[in-house]
């Protein structure tokens, strides 16, 4: 099991988005589509052991989770149109601080990074933390050790903005270890391509 | 300087495209503005050593190729809408065999892949075909001689179709190497996303 953390900064959390203006009045919503695609899809099918986390932290507020399953997903394509559909989907229903699942695969909830970070550490997963100045992806799965933490890791990345100061806070508080996919800082959907990638390769050489 | 060639297969080559079904009417137009995304877009700029060439096979035909180049490209964001906005204007113009600049930085012409393999050609550019089977690019970047090579690459990839049967023998008769990207077939996109890495992480370890 793998789970992307996206922090969608200024991402709308209410009211009814625009599909023709993900960036613009839905807040750079656009780069968590594009997050969503790289995380779920390869060329013929979907990768069914992810789950991807939007945290919406814009207006109106409060933040809410938009959680996209791969294991029970159905009518998502591969285009920023179609994520950005089922999340204004899941924006028009009655959120509360219980997860609902607004379509097939898609649920959503009032929350933020601290309490999503709590329950991951609860139940033991390993947290990472992308950042120009981390441990090499690749690197860290020719060893064994890390490259088992890795296969069930929880990866938290910025969006355009990246991650802003309290944020990052409670994420070196929640003791995530810091990695990076290569010498170039990347837009974040291709930051989650370049992850699995390095799993996949590491899957394969086993 | 690096090229990519995208082969849309099924994408419109006239007309006014839709942006609200790049998908759909536009003949999965959506994969090929993904692909363009990925090839110039990093954190916070753009890669301007890099032309992206996408070939539109489909109705009302002849074939057109439109290119996005890195070096003068203006008004271009990531969002898969804002560089189906700019094919959208080069199908508008009157095209001619050659090059006309429709935008800043996009430029459209008829043609097709094998007048377009033959042109590199001449140039002396090596010629890579993205196909499962061939040779690991990361691999490939650890011997100085292949690296050097690929630095200088022109990489053809299918769309969501793959490549039709007369496009690969026009590939391989203009004697192209086949590399891949690792052991799971994956979106266009993300494969020029990881040949990409591959080619920084080289470049940043000479």
């Amino acid at each position: 099991m793998k789970d992307f953390i996206i922090i969608g900064n200024k991402a709308v959390n209410g009211g009814k988005i625009s599909l023709n203006d993900l960036p613009g009045s839905a807040g750079r919503m656009d780069v968590l589509c594009r997050c969503v695609t790289s995380a779920l899809f390869i060329s013929f099918g979907m990768r069914r052991d992810i789950n991807v986390w939007l945290i919406l932290k814009g207006e109106p507020g409060p933040s809410k989770i938009v959680r996209f399953n791969g294991e029970t997903m159905r009518s998502l394509n591969p285009d920023e149109r179609s994520s950005g559909s089922l999340i204004q989907k899941a924006l028009l229903i009655d959120a509360s601080d219980a997860e609902k699942q607004s379509t097939p695969g898609v649920f959503v909830r009032y929350g933020n990074l601290e309490q999503l970070l709590q329950n991951f550490s609860e139940n033991g997963r390993p947290l990472f933390y992308l950042k120009e100045d981390g441990k090499d992806v690749l690197e860290m799965t020719q060893t064994p050790e890390t490259a088992a933490l890795l296969e069930n890791g929880v990866y938290i990345l910025g969006d355009n903005q990246g991650v802003f100061e309290e944020d990052e806070k409670t994420i070196e508080d929640a003791n995530a270890s810091k990695i990076s996919v290569g010498p170039i800082s990347l837009l974040s959907s291709q930051c989650v391509t370049l992850i699995l990638n390095a799993l996949d390769r590491a899957q394969a050489n086993e």
